[in-house]
């Protein structure tokens, strides 16, 4: 199939990493939705040096990419108002689809940018305009398809979700966390949007439409930040058995909806208490499937630019329409799939927690200890318990470093064969993650 | 747009959900799908009476719902391997597309329903067979399709979630908390599928295939139970910090991929380790968003029947294909779209945390009960603090139960006119998901 090919406006971080991403995962990208996916024209007021543009078309003049006629897909990644709403409008209006990841443009503008879409039978989509490289609008739009949704919840905003994570975890203040913040890049100068559930509400507002069904209606949205909380309430609602988190909540009544973000307590054994630092998740509640929670990173270059990809990738296959242009079963095109064999278990490294139970005799724990060193396996910890059954048995529990399987195999079965070792050693595999 | 006429095989859990589901929510799905899902025909070798089957014809054969010209999308729900390859072989010879809920019949025999599949250019859908309702293949294929995947890592059975569930927070042994599933439905009557990996390993073959694009290979996964773990190593494991978990992991190397379902230790602060019960939640690792996690209802009836439906609604938009049926930008079609408004936040209704600076004068705490009393307000706990400031004031911090937030906001300010109180009330919402 031929490929799509598509302009780019912005040249910031999102941009970059739409690139970068785009030119490193090209033959998989393009395994995966069918046809190649070109850049052909990026547009930025000035030309930066973070990005690799050979080969690629740069203007100076955004409109440009709006308006170029070998444009299939605007990508539109320069974020605020004014200018990239004429891009999109421009764009729209010249017959090509949009992806955006401009979540206030979508909030504050969604209604009429949709509305020009829909009547020029073309496509805006706006995956990466929420909890980043969460494919929350997917899941929600498609993967929830069948169900009446009844309220989403999310930490939606990572910044906010760092500060309170601090504070809650060392006792800190408000304004020496943001200042922290702001030194390692994740809040601006000017924090308000962040801190204030301004950016938090933008993105509600858009989980909201396409979880109910109902416009986009920002300005009727309820908002309260995090920058008069206390550390003193958050150490008494954990005292209390709550988590405070900044929240997003929107929920469907028959007469209405409620819009609003603030903070909010929530009971600390809840998977979204453990959501911590510039981490994003989403609850979804609904009829069906019941509660679905997603959950990772809400910001960074390549995380945005994944969810921006995701929405190309939709896009080349409504252009390239046809059953062929459905998602492949194995992700991949046929051609594309490899013919890889599964690896055993003994080519398989793993960390492992190993009890062993030693008669109670002087030098056991060196001579299982010299087997492992003799294998090359790292113990990281060893816990030994007085025996409780007082049969002269004492367990004695190890956790290695990661290891072959081949290696701890090898080992047990020294380790087993010992006089001062009782029946067989317990072996579990650890995982990190 | 027309309907897409389908046939369901089988009448047990999953389609009896399925059935009820798209029956309730008719009208939602086709606002989203863009045309309505009409059920023409549905097979068993028993008709059974837990669904109204009123208008929908009924066959004991259920080839004859694969031979049926009136259906175009086959629904696969019968389970085991036999008669359901002979139904999707069927169907897709008869041109047919077709949605399973099968991993057995997916990871078994999933690379020939798929070649004939796309040799016939109809689709082969079957996200409901992993994870249960979370739309986990349509994240891996679909919203994380910029990304090199490294590896998948998932608690995808709910029964053994369960058991090991029961195990860690109440000490209890395997073969006891078994016989609880049996009773509560969570297990079979043989529960070999489920405790010894075989159900997961049919789910982490799929996982894997979606993930890397590589061929089903369920024969070569290496698959541990746990029927043979004992309390005292999840103990053991708990003291030095980690949470058994029965995990599938798939893993990708140049030379070939890891296939592996056994129990593993992971540290207890992460997110896997919290996701109790008969929970499901799938970890992904890949290059550009780096990790996201999916959690939900990995069984049940109408959580199964929400990834059907997804499905269903998938193929009807190839069925239908033209621009017109990408996936709507709000989620529905436009004439869909509901004009409701957003709530004021008086109307909104929510349990508090309140703080209140008391003067240490006696009887204060009582004109507080009894303000939040003659309100509707009931208090669901107060803890007092010494002061810390030894200035004459205690801080009382009260939670409420839920309560119209009009209610709160005219108690708060009859509090602060209280002249036993000091400052203004803190007041933070309370959200119990």
């Amino acid at each position: 199939m031929k490929p799509v090919k598509i302009g780019i406006c912005g040249l910031g971080t999102v941009a970059g990493g739409t690139i970068n991403v785009l030119k490193r995962n090209a033959e998989l990208i393009s395994g995966r939705a069918g046809c190649a996916i070109d850049i052909v024209q990026v547009g930025s007021r000035k030309l930066k040096d973070h990005v690799d543009l050979a080969g690629i078309d740069f203007t100076t003049n955004v409109l440009d990419v709006a308006s170029n006629p070998e444009v299939d897909i605007v990508v539109e990644l320069m974020g605020g108002y004014d200018t990239a709403l004429e891009v999109v409008m421009t764009a729209l209006k010249n017959g090509k689809h949009v992806v955006t990841a401009n979540k206030a443009l979508i909030a504050v503008h969604g209604n009429e940018i949709i509305e020009l879409a829909q009547s020029k039978n073309l496509v805006v989509a706006f995956e990466a305009a929420v909890a980043g490289g969460i494919p929350i609008i997917k899941a929600i739009r498609e993967g929830l398809s069948a169900n009446a949704i009844s309220s989403v919840a999310g930490i939606i905003n990572g910044t906010g979700n760092f500060i309170l994570t601090e504070m809650r975890e060392k006792g800190r203040d408000f304004a020496d966390v943001l200042k922290e913040a702001q030194a390692l890049g994740y809040a601006e100068a000017d924090p308000t949007f962040d801190v204030e559930g301004i950016d938090a509400a933008h993105k509600l507002t858009i989980l909201a439409s396409v979880a109910f069904g109902v416009p986009l209606q920002f300005d009727a949205a309820y908002t309260e930040g995090i920058s008069k909380l206390s550390t003193v309430d958050i150490e008494h609602a954990g005292e209390l058995g709550y988590t405070v988190k900044h929240l997003g909540i929107c929920r469907l009544h028959p007469e209405g909806i409620e819009l609003r973000v603030h903070p909010t307590l929530i009971p600390s054994d809840k998977l979204l208490a453990s959501v911590n630092g510039v981490k994003n998740a989403v609850l979804v509640e609904s009829d069906a499937v019941g509660q679905t929670l997603y959950y990772g990173a809400g910001a960074g270059a390549e995380a945005t630019a994944s969810a921006v990809i995701a929405d190309l990738v939709d896009v080349a296959r409504v252009i390239n329409s046809s059953a062929h242009a459905a998602v492949p079963e194995l992700g991949f095109k046929p051609k594309h799939v490899k013919a890889l064999p599964v690896l055993p278990m003994e080519q398989v490294s793993s960390a492992y927690y190993l009890r062993v139970l030693a008669k109670d005799r002087p030098g056991v724990l060196a001579k299982v200890a010299s087997i492992l060193s003799d294998k090359g396996i790292n113990i990281e910890s060893i816990m030994q318990r007085e025996s409780e059954e007082h049969d002269g048995v004492i367990p004695m529990m190890l956790v290695t470093h990661v290891v072959c399987e081949s290696a701890i195999n090898s080992a047990i079965a020294e380790i087993e064969s010992l006089a001062d070792i009782s029946g067989s050693v317990v072996r579990i595999r650890i995982e990190h993650f």
